[in-house]
């Protein structure tokens, strides 16, 4: 039922909350068919997901929403009041799913589909140029989209705003700018000054015990498993609300440190899911920044904090005690020196945290430049391996491990790179000041006290829902407007220092 | 999209197919909030199910539901035809949906809710009073439901013919006068023949093994994983559809027989989902008879076929591959008499083949005459526990045992109980059936040979779908109506006669 209300906030939020159960039961469909689906169920669940998308849709964009809304607007309630901010995010959604006609969305969804199967089989073949036309229409469709949205003269904004509310070509182009050259200088230095691996450290690790740990670690630091779950799947993710968060990791028994930091990655983004105001989570109160913002959080714990030498001053002794075998023959140096070990590797997926952005950063310039009209998409191989050399250090094998090699493309999602490398610059922004704001917070964590950090993001970021756009909260989160700064300075102290924790533990 | 079509039986299906998916997702969120929902998640998952169990019935009821059913009733399908099927069982269903006033539907919901918890309490307290108001008012709704849909002189028929299309009290009360007295004599015989039973026989099987044992089993007789799964939930059920059919079962360590049957339970419920056309299955043609018919394919694959000898002397060896050190002691004999052990216990969901149907017997007087208004909620734990004694053979320790045990009537199931006997004749009348049809049967058994019996079914009864009623496909698979006499010939050749499995392994 709509609530039978003179208020339209009220009567606005009960639309709203409509739509999100409706949202969070096509999410729960989602992570099942990830999780748990039979081979046999694709179908239906293909059929399912489509009705309760179309459904949700179809609830939002009604006419009831757009009533609430302009009443809502019409009482021009105060420019920070929480039915401010609610009227203007929403006015924003809701003018932008309006905009799109049902007739572009069907053609899309149905092109996409087809786009992410021809991708599949292009990786599987190595075989670009029978990807390319499906590609070449996804952008064809995007600046469509674009176009309609009303961004027909810089369409990749259109999309870079859509991942990260604020962010735009420009921004990111400084941004990047800067951090390029200082970056691969230090990826250099790092790479020199690096012993070499050992390929055979890690062996035998029983999936269970991993399972154990992950379970152990992400507890420790704050993922509340009332609240939420951890299992399998192919491709680690974090979906669900902050009632029902639900992450998932895999597990290789060669590769223990795969799984564990993936598992503190996602729960990252869980705690961050925690964190959000649940009474207001069918609301922009109760949603995420942004894309950026979000993996800000997962990589800040997967990487400041579980990277660090302190949380395995206290983890270590659980570690082994977890695998004593398999960890006999690993000195605790070793170990240190494993989780901080930086590679040119051409797989972005598998890189460490200083060589991850210079792929990022290849990928927004052929982005850009792809949108801008300046490079054809029958070019994008031959560009790809040129630029991979010049910004990652490396040249593909072949187009497999490199155009190849991410799904984004496929699926239409243009403009989602940049978040990573923003979350990144973010992630080392707030760890700069929560360690200015909290002072011995790096001994707490050798002690296993991991929350007052929690607490700190919390008040400075999950509380604050979609209320800032992603510049404005970290300036308020850190006095100072996003910069590349504090990233470069974390990853020389974390590498280059004297006192580095990889060379002393 | 609705269908543009001018064939009204396409239009139809098109709306049962959107009713159809949207039915199937809540059965999603019901089968994660039993397998994996975190306990944080229970209000929103509540809410999310509300919203789309709402969705489904205005689906259904919509105009556009009405427009295609009248159109296809008005082109006069010939009587057996799929169109004219599909016309008048959704006729039937139709007509029974809008029959509830929404405010009642509400109503009973809420009610039943409270009702719900209400019994959780009582059944922990072992007090009964402080449920009876809440049952006094769940039987005042059934009969105001039973009202509304024109049974209000004969209102325990409505609740019959719900669960199994064309059963009534009539028939219920003869079957069951019939099989009670043999029964009874039946079970006093078996229990002074019985050898006393070793409470320690089993002991420390370890629930992964049981895990695996069940898969193979289950896939042994028919069950396809690739279109299903089997996971642990507190109570073991099984939901889905044929491509996407969920099975549920519990591990005990000192109780592995437990765990397998309900496996074998859940998989004959499966299989016959797996058997049902699914081209059809938003439809009356894809759906099933009704609970006896289901519940005859469980009990058939649980009793008759999984504690024959014939499966033991192929799985026997399996299972003590699986367990070699907790079956050491147990000889073939003593595991075949375990597995056919007869005990009068005072819970129905604990009993073995023979007595669990006087408990079902003891069950349904009771409604009747509840329903007769000949009986009190008042007196009820007092009637309970006089017509265990004289039906079942024992009387309740106290109500938590006895009329509070089990949970049908706080959630408004009346007339459900009987279903589970029905479905225990139906499952006898069908194997005395298949034996005939399929020389040497249980000799495949024995060989590990379970699809001659499974094909027969899915050609006698799973395929037909909804076509029949309950009645009507019994006489069509077995050549008669229903009856006693299979059972009790069953339960006396299996029990009693000197070749008797349990005697002679």
């Amino acid at each position: 039922m709509t609530a039978n209300t003179s208020d339209p906030h009220i009567r606005l939020r009960e639309r709203l909350r409509r739509v999100y159960l409706l949202r969070s039961s096509l999410g729960l469909l989602d992570w099942d068919q990830q999780v748990s689906l039979p081979e046999g169920g694709a179908e239906l669940r293909s059929e399912q997901s489509a009705l309760l998308a179309e459904l949700a849709h179809q609830t939002f964009v009604s006419n009831e929403t757009r009533e609430a809304l302009e009443a809502l607007e019409e009482t021009d309630p105060a420019p920070t009041s929480d039915r401010a901010v609610v009227a203007r995010l929403t006015r924003r959604d809701y003018d932008r799913a309006v905009r799109l006609p049902a007739r572009f969305v069907r053609e899309k969804t149905e092109h996409l589909n087809r786009s992410y199967h021809a991708w599949t089989r292009a990786r599987a073949d190595d075989d670009f140029a029978s990807f390319a036309p499906f590609l070449e229409r996804n952008l064809e469709l995007a600046r469509e989209e674009a176009g309609l949205q009303g961004y027909s003269k810089n369409p990749y904004d259109y999309h870079l705003d859509q991942h990260d509310p604020g962010i735009d070509t420009e921004k990111v182009t400084v941004l990047f700018g800067e951090l390029r050259e200082p970056l691969r200088e230090l990826a250099g230095a790092i790479l020199e000054s690096q012993e070499p691996a050992d390929p055979d450290l890690f062996r035998g690790f029983p999936v269970e015990r991993q399972e154990q740990f992950a379970r152990l670690a992400t507890a420790k630091i704050g993922f509340d498993y009332k609240r939420g779950r951890l299992d399998r799947s192919v491709h680690p993710f974090c979906s669900g609300d902050g009632r029902d968060t639900r992450l998932t990791t895999r597990f290789f028994p060669d590769n223990p440190l795969d799984s564990l930091f993936s598992s503190l990655h996602e729960a990252g983004h869980g705690l961050y899911c925690q964190g959000l105001p649940i009474e207001d989570c069918a609301t922009p109160l109760g949603e995420a920044v942004g894309m950026a913002v979000h993996e800000s959080q997962s990589r800040l714990w997967e990487n400041q904090v579980g990277r660090s030498r302190a949380f395995w001053t206290y983890f270590g002794p659980l570690y082994r005690e977890h695998f004593p075998e398999q960890l006999r023959h690993v000195p605790d140096d070793a170990l240190l020196a494993a989780i901080n070990r930086v590679s040119r590797n051409p797989i972005r997926v598998d890189s460490d945290e200083v060589t991850y952005n210079l792929h990022i950063m290849l990928r927004f310039e052929l982005e850009r430049t792809l949108f801008d009209g300046n490079l054809a998409v029958r070019d994008l191989p031959g560009e790809w391996n040129r630029l991979s050399q010049s910004i990652v250090g490396l040249e593909p094998a072949n187009d497999r491990e490199g155009v190849l090699q991410d799904i984004h493309w496929s699926s239409g999602g243009f403009g989602y790179f940049p978040s990573y490398t923003l979350g990144n610059l973010i992630a080392a922004q707030l760890w700069e000041t929560a360690r200015e704001a909290l002072p011995g917070l790096e001994d707490g964590f050798a002690r296993g006290e991991f929350g007052p950090l929690l607490e700190w993001l919390l008040k400075t970021i999950h509380r604050h829902g979609r209320r800032f756009e992603t510049d404005e909260i970290v300036t308020l989160a850190t006095g100072r407007p996003l910069s590349t700064a504090p990233l470069l300075r974390y990853l020389r102290e974390r590498y280059l220092a004297p006192h580095a924790d990889r060379a002393k533990v």
